[in-house]
């Protein structure tokens, strides 16, 4: 009789390698397989910051390290959430291959994956770790990680939230189409392809952005949007240019309806 | 001539030792002074607690750790927010004085304070130390950390958004004033006295709760927001009861606007 699958999503933080937490190092060391993504969404700056910090942290030489290339998302799927949903259900498919060959081979039940951040945070791999469990029994760890979110307010060093007031957590695409949100006088921005704030009136509204943040690369900019909207979109453009890829992530506060701290 | 003080912000999680990152057990071990409170807002067990993640992870012997009692808030202060920030005042002349008695007496210039948490979310220690750098020419480095609402969803094993849709993180006073917030189907609370949700129409709505998240003592629920409500708020009570103290939080999402993923 074999043990029931584990599958452990080990959040890693955002590239700084010390702040990986001492959970995730022991996640780390207890799994027999690592599975570990290559391509597809993955920037390959991404990929081998991952297998960094995986090897930093991996002393125990049984665990096997497997990377497999990740599906792409079919362009020819009109709907955004739809085309989503396709591509994780590919990924899915790719995971439960990668497990059954492992389980096949006389390996152990505990399965992990290592994730940008934390898992919880506009992350797939909990979606598509559900799709695997439909056919293949698990139980699922979570084990948390530093966000960008955290990252950016700590390179900031602002807290996220105004005083008793409430924070809004969004996306580009959201922002572009509903405007700033209702109900909240900060708003952060993760998965903007670039400049959704510039859809914005910018009047009494201050950005705080960051690029790469908690890697070497990392990139800051604070200002009223007024002004350093535009620096931001010009900054992001030749960083976009000279890395090849960027993943950047702001906050923005405005002078408004919630209770402001002296 | 004396080094420009530095003051950092450490965030610890929310009660697992294991919880803590690298970066914030060599900041721990690298600081001259820890400025460890004891008493007013915190209880006993957290008290006690961060004293034991501490010296979990110090093993410098020069470090030296200095527990005060924390000045309480003025029930007189009618206003919530005039009543915070006078107790911010008060905390930060505490600290204020701390920092000049270990300096004045040959004190190293890196001082220390161990947050609950993320110092980015829903705590009062940025606010505190921007008062005392008024007076006290400083920088501040903050050192993220696990907060409750990832904790919460780890131990859950959720996603806290919803694919590509927006999370509200609020307050439980503010649930209260201003009911569901709009343009987000996921709402977060933290600070809740007690049963906010209660004042909602629970129709169509699942709710994610969790107790002391991160400790020993966790307690979970999940369920319809109908059903789950009264028996989290029984839960709740007798927890309290038992502990003669309580800290939760709870994610709630209802079937609503935002895409939905499958």
């Amino acid at each position: 009789m074999t043990a029931l699958l584990q599958l452990s999503l080990i959040g890693i933080g955002t590239g700084n390698p010390d702040h990986v937490t001492g959970q995730a190092v022991k996640a780390i060391n207890t799994a027999d397989l690592i599975l570990l993504p290559l391509k597809g969404e993955d920037k390959a700056d991404l990929a081998g910051l991952r297998r960094a910090i995986c090897n930093a942290a991996l002393t125990n030489p049984a665990t096997r390290i497997v990377p497999f290339d990740l599906p792409q998302r079919d362009p020819a799927t009109p709907d955004y959430v739809d085309r989503v949903n396709d591509w994780h259900d590919a990924i899915a498919a790719v995971w439960a291959d990668h497990i059954h060959a492992h389980l096949a081979a006389g390996g152990g039940a505990n399965v992990a994956l290592l994730v940008w951040g934390d898992p919880s945070l506009y992350d797939s791999t909990l979606r598509i770790a559900e799709r695997v469990g439909r056919s293949l029994p698990m139980t699922v760890q979570v084990i948390p990680g530093i966000t960008a979110i955290q990252m950016l307010c700590a390179a900031h060093a602002i807290p996220l939230n105004d005083l008793a007031a409430p924070v809004v957590i969004t996306t580009g695409r959201r922002l572009r189409g509903h405007g700033w949100p209702q109900d909240a006088d900060t708003v952060v921005v993760m998965l903007d392809a670039g400049g959704a704030f510039s859809t914005l009136d910018p009047a009494g509204t201050e950005i705080w952005w960051g690029a790469y943040v908690g890697m070497a690369e990392q990139i800051l900019d604070h200002g009223p949007l007024a002004s350093a909207g535009p620096r931001i979109v010009a900054t992001r453009a030749k960083a976009r240019a000279d890395h090849g890829w960027i993943m950047d992530i702001y906050l923005m506060r405005r002078q408004g309806v919630a209770p402001q701290p002296s």
